[in-house]
């Protein structure tokens, strides 16, 4: 492969859960390993509903990449954006803003590409500054803030019409992010402020939960699914199935149901968890290979996760399709932290067996996906979990999702403070960290005042 | 005093120290109290410097104001920004960016006006946008971002000079506020952070600590000042007393030496911690009342913190200069939370008086400040005290420290948390929350590239 003289050069871009595994797997590698992100953290993204709703601190959920792969010294970590490709070269443009214009640029002789997926707004672009976010800890905070700020705004505002659309909370999507959100709000409305407010009252808050399929949880068994859609109306939550989002504006949503009847509902506080769209990265490398992405942007690579014709740059995670090794056809792999964790340590494998033995490169078994279950908790004691085939539900559910996520919160040193912190709000309904800072208010104003 | 048939109105302007206080002291009096804040929580502003280095999370030391006064029925928070005083028709005007442009209109038959302040830049409001403050929670979270950031940017940029100026850090007034965030940065680049960095060192990383005046932490006795210094310079903090900083730019600081010698350092991070403004309040109130207010925007207010000609309105905290009973002269009292503190339970109970004896108002004896003694932080085991006249350093003074500021987090449930997660930033070094969030990229990229 012509290496040069030092050791050879591995590139991630991506420190959530793909490239981070990669980068772990390559410990042993005789490597230079450089790990390039956005953030100076990694995120346990299914948790970031937690932040969103005031039950978890950013620091429960966020951990600095450097202090992950501290001791690891052959792992070097940039923040900055990746904006471009040159794969004959073999190197990547990274933007930072403290380069104050300038760009740098960043060699590699195997370069893994993990940038995750975002939600869809089905083409409706002018939706996204109106309707709010849990995937990244920006945009969970500034849920966090919304959400409050709703009922702040209840408790100021007398006419009772606008006070109702401020205390309605529509939650666009019921896979397990939509589900949680739901719960979390509900919860939030029901057991956490209750007694806070002496005007309005967030009992009487509305939660809705949309979804244009015909039930909740698709990815699950309909028998999960319709337990998880009793308990979401156990919480009071009004699940619309079979309902699809037509318009959002700063006050109201529109929604049509599937006969065609059309309901407009006021809200100023729209959470959207549905669809997906790969990460920009996708289409940057397909533009510079040539290869094709699908209509959500994900860019379509070999069995052993390699871009076509380039066998020293894998693609994974959100972002990618895996193409089947017999049939040859391009499919997506659900989006879930288990997928881009094992997608990330076969990468790791293989360029760590190759760098090993150069001549061995093209003998990669194809990847496979070992489904070990799937968890979506819904709220305090409630969750449905389907793992190795076994169908939970309830408390023992909810109790398995609990320890399944503290087992993988990586690299999370205070597991034992988070693990008390649920504890304590567990027992108290509380929820320590309600607070309204920036993030929130500067967009806040930006929807309420245009 | 002309009560209308309701129980009388208290109105409380800000939610710090002093107005919670006052607040919490009202408890049993028959009257309607209405807390008024732009936040909706309460912060312990005397550890916002721990948030601003990553020891703590916001959460740790913010609590939601409406939780801090729950139980208490006859009391209800507003979030808003008092704007505007009418003393005749006794009501006041808040605005929120909720109700869409309108303000609304509070009226109240007793006021108390606690708005604290804010640091002067000694007529160069140029400067504000390019420095940084600790003051609130929004700006304690911008000075952690850009404090890592300029970590970050260190590790980028591979000119000396320029790398260098990254890794200078500038804090400006050697008060405990300023004393206190030099030892932050200094452990931050000391302790914390060595190891994570491949290229720039943190280690070579500089903290100065500016001061005009001839000694650090001014308002404590010569000698425990001095074994301050011994202290910072101990943690590789270069104190610079007798210097006054002439000039602000976005990549460097001028000092003047007393001597007149003129001194550039590049730096991308100042701190600002030095000199007094009175919130915007006291001048409102001052305009309103025709009393007048010194050149900090103080509001001199009477013995027993009325406003002249206004018994029912009380000012109080950083905002106001207390006249002398005997001498009529007004006096500025330190800018400390206990001051604030026993001002807030004066008032407190001067108008519980009131209320239960309408006749009795102008009975009240003046306002003294029982001053119990003052603590300032350096860095681990490292503190200076003084208590009831007693001098304390080094770790005695630090556990007394520690001890009083847990005693004190009021209305944290989770005092015990912090506890924990401070024992364990203790023994490990760590800071868990080293993020670069939304507030400081925004900042961020505004000063970087202008």
């Amino acid at each position: 492969m012509g290496l040069p003289a030092g050791p050879p050069r591995v590139v991630v871009v991506g420190g959530g859960f793909g490239g981070l595994q990669a980068v772990k797997t390559l410990r042993g590698a005789d490597a230079d390993v450089t790990l390039i992100d956005r953030n100076n953290y990694h995120l346990f993204q299914p948790l970031s509903y937690q932040v969103a709703t005031g039950a978890l601190s950013p620091g429960d959920i966020a951990v600095p990449l450097r202090r992950i792969v501290r001791s690891e010294r052959h792992v070097r970590v940039l923040m900055g954006e990746v904006t471009g490709f040159d794969l004959g070269a073999r190197e990547l443009t990274m933007h930072a803003d403290v380069l104050g214009g300038d760009s740098m640029e960043v060699p590699y002789d195997f370069l893994i590409v993990a940038g995750g997926s975002n939600y869809s707004y089905f083409g409706h672009d002018a939706w996204r500054p109106l309707a709010l976010e849990v995937k990244s800890l920006d945009s969970a905070l500034e849920v966090r803030g919304r959400i409050l700020q709703a009922f702040e705004a209840a408790e100021l505002i007398a006419d009772p019409q606008t006070r109702e659309s401020w205390l309605t909370f529509v939650v666009v999507g019921a896979g397990p992010t939509g589900v949680e959100m739901a719960g979390q709000i509900a919860e939030l409305a029901r057991d956490t402020l209750p007694g806070e407010f002496r005007d309005a009252d967030p009992r009487s808050g509305r939660v809705l939960l949309v979804e244009t399929a015909d039930r909740v949880l698709t990815s699950f068994p309909s028998s999960l699914s319709r337990r998880a859609g009793r308990s979401l109306e156990e919480l009071g939550i009004t699940v619309l199935v079979d309902h699809t989002v037509v318009d959002v504006q700063a006050d109201s949503v529109e929604l049509q149901a599937r006969d065609g009847t059309a309901l407009r509902i006021g809200t100023h506080t729209v959470v959207w968890a549905a669809g997906v769209t790969a990460s920009p990265l996708a289409r940057t490398l397909a533009d510079a290979s040539g290869v094709d992405v699908d209509r959500a942007g994900r860019l379509t690579v070999e069995p052993d996760l390699t871009l076509s014709g380039h066998p020293e740059v894998i693609a994974l995670g959100d972002m990618v399709r895996v193409r089947d090794p017999k049939s040859g056809e391009a499919q997506a792999l659900p989006g879930l932290a288990p997928v881009a964790m094992q997608e990330g340590r076969y990468a790791g494998e293989a360029i760590s067996r190759r760098l090993a033995d150069p001549a061995a490169s093209a003998a990669d078994p194809p990847f496979r996906y070992h489904d070990k279950g799937t968890l979506a908790t819904i709220g305090r004691g409630r969750a449905v979990a389907q793992i190795y085939g076994l169908k939970l539900s309830g408390l023992v559910a909810w109790v398995t999702w609990l320890v399944v996520h503290l087992f993988y919160l990586i690299g999370f040193e205070n597991r034992v403070l988070v693990l008390l912190q649920w504890s304590y709000s567990f027992f108290t309904h509380g929820r320590g960290t309600r607070l309204i800072t920036d993030a929130a208010g500067t967009r806040a104003e930006a929807v309420v005042g245009g």
